[in-house]
């Protein structure tokens, strides 16, 4: 059931000191008001659209004062308006229509509790949050069964990540560890194996076994992957490079390997 | 050889209207004088060192008045002193250690003229720079035998295209061209399939046979490829999505594919 075309509104529009447009701010700004109020915030039409599709539940919509909500938008989600060019300015990101909406943040699991089967992605390091967001949507797409993510990696509800994302923080299972070598330790408990990756000396991808349950590390994108993932790994994968090329960024290059996965299993 | 640590300076340090100065603002900015003057720019010391890795010709290199050469600048290379701050502010991105150079652009050829063998990727309208340049760089890792270039797409010789290529615009042979239609006639003349790709509805890519020689035509972000493209094609790939994900980016699509082509041309 969708919102009926004619809004019945109440009050004036929400200027920007108005308490919600500061939480809006906030929640945009600082990774900790983020996790202490467990939202995220969504930014432009396709995001609200991306979420929904996901079985997301939004908190509210924050629009103009004459914008109309995406169809899709459920009767009795909150809709506030803001005054002329707020949405706007507190936006992080120009979109198409102006909204931001609030989402329950998803769920994060321990490590263990990520399902037995297929491939989970570990992000050990990958500091750009474009990178980031772009890994969780191969993830999802490739059919990975969750994510790893170290305290190291760009936060997965920074406002790029979930824009980068295109709605797959809401589809594929989060884990955020501290300990990245415990958690790989937990991942091993059901003979998973452990898969870094280096832009070099490793198995050449396309040769190694990838069809069982496995793990598949990625560093971070000018280091690589820290001493003490290195020593947690049992192998480590190398994209094969023609020509004068060092290395695929490590976006393209989890795409590639996460791709590859899914055709090993399917093949099965 | 490289250049001496002590260099020999003449002259003062050149001002922002100054000739040299301007040349390369307007090489910056303007498509028309690059390919005039048929040189392209290089921000950073490593767009430069990924450039002379691939033997190319570097005309001047721009520096502050205490700027250091790269190790690698060959002795003979014009060093261009600027007064303080202006090669950062003539620059259109930011860099540790701030240099700007001129190379002599690659030359392009006509689409015939590619490699009979191997795998030419299409590029029919990819608008945005960064995916351009990603697309050059997994084509060149892949081993691609040639890129063809439509006047939809971003400008390859472009200051962000250089940059995201990571020096693969000077690793892999380019063919720009106006007419798509003709030139994937072109690319068929030897044999070689042409594969356009779809979010939906085609051959699964990893069931299609792409160790022959073949083109990859790579669509618009948002609109996909043009209906002369795909009257011109002669199958659809499609890569199959899991969960809620719609599609993934063409960088990463391409990414996927083009290292799709490679394993399967390996398994040979």
């Amino acid at each position: 059931m969708t919102r009926p075309s004619a809004i019945a509104q109440s009050g004036q529009p929400l200027g920007p000191k108005h308490a919600k447009v500061a939480r809006l701010r906030a929640l945009l700004r600082d990774s900790k008001v983020r996790e202490a109020e467990s939202v995220v915030v969504l930014e432009g039409t396709r995001a609200v659209l991306d979420a929904l599709e996901r079985g997301v539940e939004l908190e509210a919509v924050y629009l103009p004062p004459d914008g109309v909500p995406p169809d899709g938008v459920p009767v009795g989600v909150a809709i506030e308006r803001l005054v002329p060019g707020l949405v706007e300015r507190v936006a992080t990101t120009r979109t198409p229509q102006p909204i931001l909406a609030l989402a329950t943040r998803p769920a994060v699991f321990p490590p263990g509790e990520l399902a037995k089967h297929g491939c989970v992605l570990v992000l050990a390091g990958v500091s750009d949050p474009g990178n980031v967001g772009t890994l969780l949507r191969a993830a999802e797409a490739s059919g990975a069964v969750g994510v790893v993510v170290s305290g190291g990696t760009a936060d997965v509800f920074s406002p790029k990540v979930v824009r980068a994302s295109a709605g797959s923080i809401f589809g594929v299972p989060i884990a955020i560890v501290d300990d990245l070598p415990d958690a790989l330790a937990a991942l091993a408990v059901d003979g998973r194996r452990r898969f870094g990756t280096a832009a070099a000396g490793g198995t050449p991808y396309a040769a190694a076994e990838l069809a069982e349950p496995i793990a598949l590390v990625l560093g971070n994108e000018a280091h690589g992957l820290p001493d003490d993932v290195l020593a947690a790994v049992d192998e480590l994968l190398t994209i094969p490079m023609a020509g004068a090329a060092e290395s695929l960024n490590v976006a393209m290059a989890g795409s590639v390997l996460l791709f590859e996965v899914t055709r090993q299993r399917a093949g099965e």
